[in-house]
């Protein structure tokens, strides 16, 4: 396994414009296979924005999985021979939606991932996801996806590493909130724990732009099996392409000391 | 519930030498009742020291639960009205020894919990608990104990905080490891994200002081139910006294928006 390039780039979606936000996304697609990447990772939702008042506001503006934004990022993948891995609102019947992730290889698998754990006022507009995050033997490596809030349930990542995944790439909205000066964003801190107790890379993409009255974290990161940043890891509230070429293979040595294994060590018949 | 005085009291005992031993973590208790402290954390394996060569050396030093340290622990949280929790090598049999943390309240009960997840050449030295953290209802609050490498296990932290601890007090002793510069050790990262995934605070004594060629991070910490330090989080290779006021009531409350809770959240049919 060669070291894998992966780009993060956090953009500001505009909510229920799927319009635009295709032309950004497939913007993004471009200037980061141009970069050498082999996975790019956008935020979540980049499809739909994110700040709806209710299910009628998402239903509008979602789409089935053969819809002209997963179209048009298979049709990249494709051509720039590139992982596509982000955020679209999902359209799962005439009155459900889902706040879904897509993966897309080069060669046309779709894999779709629904949030299972919802943030807030999600709770009111979408239907949770009843599948673990999947797991895709990729021609790079081993992918896992979630989505945000996901990453907040340590129990969640432990499935993905436990099936295996070398690297968990995590659509997000982060909603920005108070802190300690000088203090990392919280969220960024539970990035980097959850890398290094299942010792996996994780790329997780924010976006930028206020919506509603929201504004976000802006904290893109990607972090190695230690759980130290390679890239990003402040809140900067703009936009910002973050690239890191991440040796895979480290992700398959569970080995932390010479008596002890990340996943061997569990005792789960206690737990 | 009112704030919780604790304090952190990063030492460094001397291997096999209970006896210095004692008369250092005395001191220690003594100063922080003095100052206020109505918890008072010390590291792993305070009573002991902790680079054995083999069991042989571990048993030669260990105690049972009526050895003059915790005896001496006893008196000294009685006469001072201080719930002290500190790490010993526990004598189980003539063979056997538990890297073992005393939570001993002034009242005379006595909690003992015996690692369970052992890190490195504890393998070889020691056996492991089987029972899971404790959570004591002490006069100030539910206050669990678990031991260093038992926090990696983000399993362990769950359970303890699902079984309604405020506080978890945690001895460890942390080796020190090479790190990105700039970058808050690892092992406090860790800290922080199982605070904030349950809404806990959480006191972890680290050790200073050369033993037979292994250095600790010294990376004492306090952090609260957000996972932000409140005191200590960094490397600092001396003797350290943290203190900090804890309001565990705000750990009682485990909702972290209008529609989530950190426990209710939780999916366990999925995991």
């Amino acid at each position: 396994m060669n070291s894998v390039r992966v780009v993060c780039h956090q953009l500001a979606p505009r909510i229920g414009d799927a319009e635009y936000n295709r032309t950004l996304s497939a913007e993004a697609i471009r200037s980061a296979a141009a970069l050498g990447a082999q996975v790019v990772v956008l935020p979540e939702l980049t499809q739909s924005g994110y700040v709806f008042t209710d299910t009628q506001e998402a239903l509008r503006v979602s789409e089935p999985l053969d819809g002209p934004t997963l179209t048009l990022w298979k049709t990249l993948a494709n051509s720039l021979n590139i992982i596509v891995v982000a955020g679209f609102c999902e359209r799962l019947t005439a009155t459900q939606v889902a706040n879904s992730a897509a993966l897309i290889e080069p060669h046309g698998r779709l894999t779709v991932y629904r949030k299972a754990h919802l943030w807030d006022r999600e709770t009111l507009i979408f239907t949770p996801g009843t599948e673990p995050p999947p797991v895709v033997d990729t021609a790079v490596g081993r992918i896992a996806v979630m989505i945000c809030y996901d990453l907040e349930l340590p129990e969640w990542v432990r499935l993905a590493a436990l099936a295996g995944a070398d690297l968990l790439c995590a659509p997000v909205n982060w909603p920005d909130g108070p802190r300690p000066a000088g203090e990392r964003p919280a969220e960024i801190v539970r990035v980097q724990a959850n890398a290094a107790v299942n010792r996996l890379f994780i790329a997780a993409c924010d976006r930028h732009g206020e919506e509603r009255g929201v504004n976000w974290v802006g904290g893109s990161v990607i972090v190695d099996a230690d759980g130290y940043p390679l890239a990003g890891a402040v809140s900067h509230q703009q936009e910002q392409r973050l690239v890191a070429d991440l040796p895979l293979a480290h992700a398959r040595d569970k080995f932390i000391s010479a008596h002890n294994h990340v996943h061997q060590d569990r005792r789960p018949q206690l737990y």
